[in-house]
C-alpha cells in the first residue's frame, strides 16, 4: 500500500504525507479523533466559516515544518532524515490531549491537568504501541534533544504551529487582517548559535506577523460574542458536573459520563490508564449532543443555560479596561435571583466577571532574533524603527462581565 | 437592535442581512440547526476542509442572488422591494428540510418524503409564525408566482443555489477544478420572455460552470471513498433501525429515538406535527454521537460496522461501466458469512452493489439560453463551437461494487 | 453603443463604468495615454510584476468610490446621482497630470508644478471639451463642494486612492505584506458631522491599514534598489536636459525634444498651452526608449548612466538614520573624478546623498476619526489600546548615500 | 555575492534562483530585454492587467520545472543536478527569440524566421560567452539529449511552459476561466518508458486543463478586440516598412530603423551578426514609440493607421465560420477607396480577411499519455468517459474579416 498520499488542502494546495510512520499515525484513532474537535470552539457562532478542526491544523502545521527544514537545509544546515521524521511527529502530535473545543473547556472536563500534559501521555502511549519509534519526536516535543532549534520550531515564538493556525483561523473565519507572509518567514529562517533565527530583512514580515496575531485576538479569539459562547458552554458543564456529582441523572454518553460523574486529576490519569482511554475517545459530539438533550432537563438552570446556547441567545458581555464596579454586579446578580428563584450562588450563572489577555510577544522568553548582516544576533524589540514591537510586548489585560441578555 | 448585519465569510467577502424579516428567519432555531448539518455528509473523510455546513451555502446562495438581482434591475427589468425580499427568503431556506449529513440519510432516517417536501412543511410552519410575511417567498419556491424567472433563480439548470455549492464546495475542499466564474455569470444574466437568459458573450463561462459541475462530480461527490463512507453510514443507519424496530436498546437522543423506533412516512408527517417537531431538532451530532456509542454495541453488526466507520477502516469500492459478475458478488458474500458467521442476508453490510449517475445538463428541462445579439433565444447545446456541450448533457451513469477490505 | 462595460480587473473581478460620461473620459486620450504610465516607477526592477499601470489604478479608485457611496446610502446619507457621477469622475481623473514613471521624474521633465496642478490644468479642458459636465467633480477635487465628505473620499487619509494602491500594488508586487480589509473598512466607513468616519469595531482594520502602509513604505516603496533605479533614472534626465540646453543633439521624440529643449515652469504652463499639450502626449515610452538610444551617445557621463540603467547595474544605496560622514562622500567623489575624469561637480551624477521619510499617519491634518457607540467622534489615536497607532504617526527620516558600484 | 535570490512573484509566491550560472543568465542584457516585451502583446487594451511580460512568464516556467523535477525525484527517477541545471535553463531560454510584442509581430519586423530560430541563435552565442557551459541546455533543448522527458517538460503539450503562461495570463487578465490545477497537474507526471505520463487519476485536471486552454483561446487569445490591436499594429509595420523601403524618412531607433530599411531573412540572420546584435536591443519600447510619433508623419495611411491605435480607435472585427463573401469585402473596399483616396492595393490597409484557428490539442504528436494503475499506458483521447477530450482535439478554424470603423 503507497502511503506517501497527497491531501487537499485549501490553505495550502497540497500536503504530502512523508513516510510510512507518519502516515500510520495519522491513521491512528487518537489522531483521527481531532477530526470531531473544532479547533476554535465556539467562534463557529460569529464566523460560520470557522468549523476547521484540530485535525486539519496539526496537518498543517507538519506541511509547514516541511518547508522550514527544507530552508534550513538549503542554507548548509545538517538535519538527517530521522530527525526531519521525529520534528514532524513531534509537530503532528502537539494538539493530540486537547479535548473537546479545544481551549473553551480546557479546565472544565478534567482538573489540574493542561492539554500539553495530555499530548505527552499520548505520545508515551504510542511510543509504546509502536514499538519505540517516537522516542526522539518525544525528547524533541519535551527539549530535550541537542538541537534545541528543532524544539524551536515545534514549540516557540516563531513555531510553525503558530504559523498554520494564523494562517488557517484567518483563512476559515475570513478575516483578512490575520494574513501573514509565512511563506517569506519560511525562507527567512535560519540557525546561529544553535538557535533558529530570522535574517535581517525579515524584520517586516515579522512585524507582520506579530501584529496579525494581535488584531486575531480582539477580532477573533476575544472577540466579545466568541466569549459569550464559550463561557456559557463552561457554565453548562460546570453546572452539569455539579448535578452529576450530587447523584442527579444526565443525558451522556459513557466516555463523557465518566467524566461527569467523577472528578478526574492529573494523578488519576498518571495512575490509572482508564482516563485516558476515556478521555481519548471523547469529542465534540458527545458535549454538544448532551447540551441539545439537557434542554428538556428539569433542573431549570441546566435547561436555560442549554436553550441559550442552543438558540444563541448567548450572554452580554462587557469588556472595560477596569474591573467592573462592584455595584453593578450585584445588581445584576439581585435581578438574577429574583427572576429565576435561585441562591445567591446559583446567580453567578447568568452573572459573572473574568478577565482576559493578549500576549502578543514576551521579551526574555524565547525571543525572535534577528540574524544581521554583520552576523551579529539582535532581538527584534531592539531593531525596528519605532516603538512599535516594543508596544506589542505589552500583555494587554482586559475586564470582562457577563450576563444574561433578559437582565438587562 | 440593528439587524443589517454583516457576516465574514471566506468565500465572497462578506455577506450583508438585508432586512428584519431575514434576520429573523436566520435566527429562527429551525435555519441555526442547519450550522450542524455539514454540506457535504462524509465527504471530508476524504477532503478534510469539507467540513462547511447548510448554514453557510443558505447565507451564500442568499448572497449571490442579491447580486444577480442587482444585475437584472441594472438591466432595467423591475423587481419590487418585497419581491427581492420574497426570492431572498425562497432560497434561503430552500435547504431547511434537509436531514443529518444531507444527502446521505435523506431516504434512511424517513421514508417515501424528500427533504424539499420537509422544506415546504417547515417554511409553512413559519409562514404561519411570521404572520404570512413568508407568503409570497412560498409562492416563488413553488413556482407558482407569475414572474418565474424569480423561481428560476432559486431552483433552476443556473440557479443561485448550484452556484454557491460549486463555489463552496470548491474552496472548502480546495479542490480547484470547480472553480466557475460565477460573479462574470452572474453579470451576464438578464430576463428575456419572461425566463432567465445568458447573454450571448457568456458563453464560455456557461461551458466553464458545466464542466466545472463535472469535474466536481467525479473527483468530489461520486469519489470512492466519500461514496464508501456515506454507504457505510446508510448500513449503520439501516442496521440500527432494523435492531429497534425488533425491541432492542440503542443509546440515541430522545429525538433520534423517534426515528429510529418507528417508520415515520409522508403521511404520517402531514398528520401529526411531532414528526416534523423532532426531525426540526435532528442534526449531525444526534447520528455521529450514536455511532460513536454503537461501536460497544453487542449485535456484531451494529458494532462492526460504527467501529469501521470511527476508525474510518471504509469499504472497498469499485467503479465500473457494466454491472459486477453476480460469481464476484457471491464468492464476497459467501466470505462475509463464513467470516461474520451471518446469514446471507445480513451479508449485504458487507457486500453490495448500486448505481451512481451524473446528470450535469438535461436538455429538454428548464434550458440554459443564450440572449444572442439580434434578440433571439438560443439553446446552448445548439450554440457552442464543438460538440462539448452536447457531451455534457447525457447521463453517464456507472455501477459500484462495496465490500469490506477484510473481504479481500 | 452601450457604454455601460464592465472590465477585467484581477484585483476585484470585474469594474463597472457608471455613465455614458464616464465611458467617454475613459475613452478620451488623456485617460488612454495613463495606460503607458507605471504606477510605480522603476519598482518593477525589483518586483517584476510591478508593472501596472495608472490606468489600471485610477479604475479600480473608482470601483472602491462606488462600493463607498453604496455603504454610505445604505446607512440613510443623501448622495444625489449627479454627486455620485461628479465623485466618481473625480477620482477617476485624479491622476490624469501624472507625468511619465509617475512620481519618479515628477520634479525632472518640468519644474516647480506638482502632478496634481497639471490634472486640474487637464480637467479644466476636459471640463471644456465636455461642455461644463465635469464642473460639480471639480468643485469636489477642489474642497469647494459644501458636501465635504465626497472630497475625503477622494482625498483624504483614508480615501479610495488610497485603497486602491494599496491593494493593487501589494497585488502586483505579490509584497502580502500590504494586504488590506479594504472591503471591510469600506463597510464601516459612515458621515458624522459632515465628515467621513469609521465605526468604532471599524479600528483594527484601520490599524492593519495603517501598518500595511508603513510595511510597504519599507519593503516596496523605499526599496534600496528600487530608490536606486528611480535616483538613476533622474540623473539620466538631469544630464540630457543640461546636454540640450547647451544645444548637445540627443535622439528624442518631439514631445519630450520639447522639455529637454527649455526650462518650462508652472508659469509657463498657464500661458501657452501647447505645453500642457506636448505632456498630455508623453508617457513611459518617450523616456525609456532615449535612454536606451543614449546608451550610444558621445558624452561619457550620459552613456555610462543610460548603460547602467539598462543592465540593471544600479547604484549602491546605503540607508541610515544618520546624515553620512563627509569624509566618506569626498572619497567616493574622488574616486569618481579620477576613474571617469570628470569635474568635482559632475561627479555628483555618481555620488549623492539624500533623504527619504515616511508620512504614514498624520496627526492634525485631516484626522481619521472614528463613530464610537455612544455617537461620539474619536481621533485613532486617543482610542486604540497600545501605542501603535501614536508610534505610526511620527515621521521617520532617513538618510541616504547612492554611488556606482565600480566605486565600492 | 549570493546569487541564490528569491523574487517576488504575485503568481507563486517566490521563485529561488537555483544557481550561480542562471543568476548570470538572468542578468545578462539578452535575457533583461524580456522585461520589455509583453506576453501577450495587445491584449491589455482588452484586459488591462495583461501587461506582463516575458520575463515573467520565463521565470514562472523555470519555477515551475524546479517542482516538477522535485516530483520526478521523489517517484524515483534519476536526474542529476547537472540536468536539472540544464534543464531549468532551456526553459529559462525557451523564449529569448522573442521581439517586440511578441507574436504580434513575430513575421513583421523580420521575415522568413521564427522566434524558436532566433531563441537557438541566441543560446548558441551565450554559450560562447559561457563557455560552452549551455551546451546540455541546448541538447535538451533540440530535443537530441537521450532524456527525452526532459525535453518534454520544456516543450509538449503538457510542458511547464504552458502551464505557466496558462496560469499567468488568467492571473493577469483576471479571466477566471482559465485557472487550472497546475499544482496537482505537476505532482501527477511520472515517467514511463522514458516519456512524460500522467497518473491515471490525474485524467480530470488534465482535462480541465485542455478545456481551460480552449477557453483562454477564445476569451482572450482571439478575442475579437485583441485581434484588431494586434492586426492595426502589424499594418502599421507593413506600411512604415514600405515607406522605408522607398526610402522616404521616418522615425526610428537606429535599432529598429535597421530592420525598417531592409529585408533581414533567416539566411541574413545566419551570415552575419549585425541583424542579431541589433534584434537583440529591440523591445516594445522602439516600435510603440515610433507609432506615436508616426501619428504626425505625412503619409495619409500610416499616420491614420497610427492615430486609430493610440486613440485605441480599432478595427471593427466580424468572426464567421464561413469566408466572408466576396461583396461584403468589395464593397468595404470600395469605400475605403473613396474614403481615402487610395489605390485598391492600400485599400487593404483598412480592410482584410483573415483565418484564425485553435489547436488545443493534437492526437498524434506528442500524445498526453496516462500510466493506468496496471502500469500500461493510454492515450487521454481513448480513456475519457465522455466525447470531451476527442471533442477538444478537433482544430477549430474560423474566419475574420477587419475594417475600419468608419467604414460601417
Amino acid at each position: 500500500m503507497n502511503k506517501k498520499k497527497i491531501i487537499n488542502d485549501p490553505v495550502y494546495g497540497f500536503i504530502t504525507i512523508q513516510s510510512d510512520l507518519v502516515f500510520d499515525l495519522i491513521e491512528h484513532p487518537y489522531f483521527q479523533r481531532l477530526r470531531n474537535i473544532k479547533q476554535l470552539g465556539m467562534t463557529h457562532l460569529v464566523y460560520p466559516g470557522a468549523i476547521h478542526t484540530r485535525f486539519h491544523h496539526a496537518l498543517g502545521a507538519m506541511h509547514l515544518i516541511g518547508l522550514a527544514i527544507e530552508t534550513l537545509r538549503s542554507k548548509g544546515h545538517t538535519i538527517t532524515t530521522e530527525e526531519e521524521e521525529a520534528a514532524t511527529i513531534a509537530i503532528l502530535l502537539h494538539d493530540i490531549g486537547h479535548g473537546p473545543f479545544s481551549h473553551a473547556l480546557e479546565h472544565t472536563i478534567v482538573e489540574g491537568i493542561s492539554h500539553e500534559h495530555i499530548s505527552t501521555l499520548l505520545m508515551d502511549k504510542l511510543n509504546k504501541e509502536f514499538d519505540g519509534k517516537l522516542s526522539l519526536a518525544i525528547e524533541i516535543f519535551n527539549n530535550r534533544y541537542a538541537k534545541s532549534f528543532l524544539y524551536q520550531l515545534v514549540s516557540g515564538q516563531l513555531d510553525l504551529d503558530r504559523m498554520d493556525y494564523l494562517n488557517r483561523d484567518s483563512f476559515f473565519t475570513g478575516v483578512s487582517e490575520g494574513i501573514i507572509g509565512f511563506d517569506r518567514i519560511i525562507k527567512m529562517l535560519d540557525v546561529a548559535e544553535g538557535q533558529i533565527v530570522i535574517e535581517e530583512k525579515g524584520i517586516y514580515s515579522i512585524e507582520k506577523f506579530l501584529i496579525a496575531r494581535r488584531l486575531m485576538y480582539w477580532q477573533v479569539y476575544l472577540h466579545k460574542t466568541v466569549i459569550a459562547g464559550e463561557q456559557l458552554l463552561v457554565k453548562i458543564l460546570d453546572r452539569a458536573k455539579q448535578l452529576a456529582l450530587r447523584g442527579e441523572e444526565l443525558f451522556a454518553t459513557p466516555n463523557f459520563a465518566h467524566f461527569l460523574n467523577r472528578k478526574v486529576s492529573k494523578e488519576d490519569f498518571e495512575q490509572d490508564g482508564i482516563h485516558l482511554q476515556r478521555f481519548a475517545a471523547l469529542d465534540d459530539y458527545d458535549i454538544y449532543t448532551s447540551v441539545k438533550v439537557w434542554t428538556s432537563h428539569t433542573d431549570l438552570i441546566l435547561s436555560t443555560l442549554c436553550h441559550n446556547l442552543v438558540n444563541r441567545n448567548l450572554y452580554h458581555v462587557e469588556v472595560t479596561n477596569r474591573q467592573p464596579a462592584r455595584e453593578q454586579v450585584e445588581l445584576l446578580k439581585l435581578r438574577a435571583i429574583a427572576k429565576y428563584g435561585i441562591t445567591e450562588k446559583d446567580a453567578s450563572y447568568f452573572v459573572f466577571t473574568n478577565s482576559i489577555k493578549n500576549n502578543v510577544y514576551h521579551v526574555g522568553d524565547g525571543n525572535i532574533n534577528l540574524l544581521m548582516k554583520d552576523k551579529s544576533i539582535k532581538e527584534i524589540t531592539e531593531e525596528s524603527d519605532n516603538s512599535n514591537l516594543l508596544a506589542l510586548s505589552k500583555t494587554v489585560r482586559k475586564h470582562i462581565l457577563c450576563y444574561s441578555k433578559d437582565l438587562k
